[in-house]
């Protein structure tokens, strides 16, 4: 049904179909490039996408609502699911393949439990922080479904968004710790012009909840321009966010560590970043900025 | 010092020296082999490279003594290192590539533990049994030491012995669970004329010890002849071994299990195989014999 929906392109849900198709790209030598996907996607993606279509030769899109990343209690059924709008949005930036498997193809009949499945489990350290204190589990299921996915396409670089940083540096420690043949390429966060970071859980926010969001960027632009003028104390830099903050913000965590080992420090300086989870109208919002300006240009 | 020694083969140290040459293989389409090893090679390793040799253009055999893989109380220091002897056996089966890296070159500066590097977690059900239970984290190590050498190495297939069946079942069920795109070709037991499996832990075994060890195979050989008879009520081939044992035998453990998934069952078929552990001499040794006839020749 939906091959023919896409000009030219092709929509593949088997993982079979998609090694042939990169198989005959290899052979000629071209340079891949993969895009993983929840799906739902938005301007940020679409920023994901074209840094691709730039330095790739041909770029695979996957769209996976991945069920082993969402705990029990978490959105897995709720999250949004608009393939056939990922779709168009793709065949609009020339995508040359949107992989979209079922849980099934992904999974086989196993149960999805660590009795069952073989996983990836990034470093202690990386995990038991910022989003994985609260999401136990999260991240041992990024990085095996991105592994898989990896494994599936073998592209010459893959593209994640720094809106998830911690994500981006677990999967970067583990594309090094697992000596994975493939670069990691990190873009920036795309914000409305409220100063909001996309996101996908976006679409839960009323209009009310859309405002009291932007809390979020306003707290750490208001720590990095504290940090530019001079502040490199990190605990009072977290203290400038409480003058933001009302009944309507459920703060999850606020942290300023290290970007690359996510260690904490006593004082700020570059390799800083201001990282921020809160919950707003119901909705667990992330966001972070880092202390080097051109990377989040 | 050691490149010269293998007549126009290559000991190679470092991963990115590897890499360069098997993209040049791969550049040409030639077939790539790899077989994984922690060296001190004897007939069993060998009979691994010949048949990567029958089966692909080229062969690359690692040698790699991988620390994360051994306990605390292990003989991880005291295991043999023979590398020259090893060299000089793969350059007489004509190996590609000997690829001896340190575990500076494999690790880098981590401490190594799971609150530092990214680790493969193989399925609990397939770890917690057999030699899994008295060795803690030894399959992880394992898993996770095997996936860095298939993506270092990139071979279109890896080689590994029947003679560690767990390992064997537990790498492919990874390469399963995580779209591995290698086939793995497991190969039969190579024994000495007295029955006894071919390991480099042999070495530790006095003349005495070695004439004991041989209960291991006469109890495997015994049940499957048992069974070949026509018993099987598994309860009454395991009560078939006690026969054998004396008091220089501490047995770790025997099972007969279904050889796929590991699963227990009460009666015995085509596809059970028989396992045991047996501590020899202080030498803890292990054996395996599959119920049908040709996957053992």
């Amino acid at each position: 049904m939906t091959k023919n929906k896409m000009r030219g392109k092709m929509l593949l849900n088997k993982i079979n179909e998609v090694r042939e198709e990169v198989k005959k790209w290899r052979a000629e030598g071209l340079k891949v490039g993969l895009v993983p996907t929840m799906g739902a996607l938005h301007e940020g993606h679409l920023s994901l996408i074209k840094k691709a279509k730039a330095e790739c030769d041909k770029v695979v899109v996957s769209v996976f609502v991945n069920p082993i990343q969402f705990g029990p209690s978490e959105d897995f059924d709720k999250y949004p699911r608009t393939l056939e709008a990922d779709t168009e949005l793709c065949d609009g930036e020339k995508v040359d393949i949107v992989f979209a498997p079922s849980a099934q193809e992904m999974y086989g009949n196993n149960r999805l439990s660590n009795d069952t499945l073989t996983y990836i489990y990034p470093p202690y350290f990386f995990v038991d922080k910022l989003c994985g204190k609260s999401r136990v589990g999260h991240f041992d299921g990024v990085c095996t479904v991105v592994m898989k996915l990896f494994n599936i396409v073998q592209p010459d670089c893959a593209f994640f968004g720094q809106k998830d940083a911690q994500q981006v540096i677990i999967i970067k420690k583990m594309v090094n710790d697992l000596n994975v043949p493939i670069e990691i390429i990190q873009c920036p966060i795309v914000r409305e012009e409220s100063g909001l970071a996309l996101s996908s859980r976006n679409k839960y926010l009323s209009e009310e909840g859309k405002k009291d969001a932007l809390v979020l960027s306003q707290i750490l632009n208001n720590i990095k321009a504290c940090y530019k003028r001079g502040i490199t104390d990190i605990e009072a830099l977290k203290e400038t966010a409480y003058s933001y903050l009302t009944e309507k913000h459920d703060m999850e965590y606020l942290e300023i560590l290290n970007k690359n080992n996510l260690e904490e420090e006593k004082f700020a300086d570059e390799n800083s970043i201001a990282l921020i989870a809160c919950r707003v109208d119901g909705v667990r919002l992330i966001d972070n900025i880092l202390f080097t300006e051109d990377e989040n240009a």
